[in-house]
């Protein structure tokens, strides 16, 4: 089974659903020595079976699948209305309806099932830890199992049923919080307080996430004890990337960033931007059901070019994305935190 | 003048306002080959003085002294009044009468007048920006200045008046967010992204600080481009240290932190406790107004050790904190963190 210290590069990418994720940006980071990664989340399992192929088609390295734990239960209904009666003037603006609130489980059986066929060398998860029985069963398969934790608890949890490693994602980290609850207070801890604690709790190993784009980032979480570093936003500007136009236009430039639930009824870290900045403080804690009403007003946003209208996802250190080849990003960040810990080694051994 | 790459071990103490910063910690550290601090927030210039003079009788070593910049104007009286209704019943419970909603300055010029007179070899700035004029008149006097900064934005200010290194503070940090205005955005912002980012704004050296609690961290700050780490909850169970009792009985168990105005009208990090959850949603941004409004409530709980009645001020790693001596605890974390770098290297450099 895969083994993170397998990888030439201490470099994973983060699986970015709802578009930056490609086959493509899999294959040239798992190509240049890191770990290549599908977001398996939103899609359905015969288009993510087809990601598989598609990655396999490019690459015979290692590379992952991030799947989506499904909510136990569904929303507060009285919660989910009266967001979208705040909601109503957006679709109208657009021309466009709301979505159903839908609750439904983003094909968890389905994309078990298919990862149990398929046997990518790896299976993460996000928003919950799997059941010692999945991990069993992705273990028989030959599949390794990593959780994505933001808290301590969680990592211990995880490391009980049986996971092979843990994502450890700091807040500084774009896109959604992927821990076990939606909550503002595992949402707010820092990375490198995050693996200070977590480290002690677990001795399986870490991959560090959240703002890690510059090999001195990279450097440090290794030095904080995490096997490897993953990055997301640091890759949204290559063009293997399924960024969309109007993100990549702006993810260079100073904007802040701020947790919202504005458009998926679960926290996640966005550029600040119109819808985000208006509805934020309105947004229940309801995925997937937000998810599905927002939809339709994001599409036609994202359709319309109109950066203020969509979800906005990237980290804390977005402002140092750089437009490269994904492989070349891999190999710098690689290099550069190798030469930041040799030099910084070498400046405090006296 | 005093340079940061003076010190022996590349760790500086924070200062802790209201209690825990006491001249012996300072001393402690400085004669470990730290930096120790003195705070002079909350204290009368004379106070100040026979603290500057109690560390000189103890460490012929540089020491720095930390002062709050005023806020520019007096806060929204209504909501000042709004939240006083809010804390009747706390005053009442406790026997005593709230504090009045002073506006002041923390005897900013006689501080100023102070330090230029006594020429402790550090001054850094808490809460915003020290004029170019202010800077300048402390480097007449030998002064080094410091600034504490938290965003970007800052960092450059900052630079431009002079300042001679930046305490680059992450959301981790327990106390008071230093930076120049009391907001939530720049509070949320994790130590590691804020370095990435700060470190291609500004030339000066950083200390970072926030949520730094081992030898691991400390070596992670150093590659993230710190020429030292600043360290204040990982040193509030030394004996040296005046933490209160009641707090040293919680501090390394795994309560979660927030950030609060509930006590003092701007955001700080605390463990959370009774007095925080009830209080932290209606706190307006009022400081110094809130900080002498609940400063009798604060000091009945204190007295009579109740921790659920005043604030736990603490970092995201707290639970790290070690009972230990503060000499061992600096020259520890900097042997951990030389090893830690070490080895780091090796296993990475292949």
């Amino acid at each position: 089974m895969f083994e993170i210290s397998e990888l030439t590069r201490p470099i994973v990418q983060a699986p970015m659903g709802g578009g930056p994720s490609t086959p493509e940006l899999a294959v040239a980071v798992s190509e240049a020595g890191g770990l290549g990664f599908l977001a398996a989340g939103y899609k359905r399992a015969e288009q993510v079976s087809l990601e598989i192929e598609a990655v396999r088609r490019g690459t015979e390295r290692h590379f992952g699948v991030n799947v989506f734990v499904p909510s136990p239960k569904p929303a507060d209904r009285a919660a989910v209305s009266r967001y979208m009666r705040e909601l109503a003037g957006e679709a109208a603006r657009l021309g466009v309806e709301l979505g159903p609130a839908r609750f439904e489980d983003d094909g968890w059986e389905a994309k078990l099932e298919l990862v149990c066929e398929e046997r990518p060398p790896l299976v993460s998860f996000t928003f919950g830890c799997p059941s010692a029985e999945t991990v069993r069963r992705l273990h028989d398969a030959g599949v390794s199992v990593w959780v994505t934790v933001t808290r301590v608890s969680e990592a211990v949890s995880a490391a009980e049923v049986g996971a092979d490693a843990l994502v450890v994602q700091g807040t500084e980290a774009g896109g959604h919080r992927g821990g076990f609850v939606d909550d503002e207070q595992a949402a707010g801890i820092g990375l490198l307080a995050l693996l200070s604690l977590v480290r002690r709790s677990v001795s399986i190993p870490l991959i560090a996430t959240g703002g890690i784009a510059d090999g001195a980032a990279v450097a440090a979480v290794l030095c904080a004890g995490a096997a490897a570093a993953q990055i997301g936003t640091a890759l949204m500007l290559a063009p293997e990337a399924g960024t969309t136009p109007a993100q990549r236009a702006l993810l260079r430039e100073a904007i802040p960033t701020g947790l919202t639930r504005a458009f998926t009824g679960r926290l996640a870290r966005g550029m600040v931007n119109r819808f985000q900045a208006e509805h934020s403080a309105a947004a229940p804690s309801a995925y997937p059901e937000i998810h599905h009403v927002t939809s339709p007003l994001r599409a036609q946003a994202r359709q319309r070019g109109d950066a203020d209208g969509f979800n906005l996802w990237a980290g804390q250190a977005h402002e140092l994305a750089r437009e490269r080849p994904a492989a070349e990003i891999i190999r710098t960040l690689a290099a550069d935190a190798r030469e930041t810990l040799a030099a910084t080694s070498r400046r405090f051994a006296g």
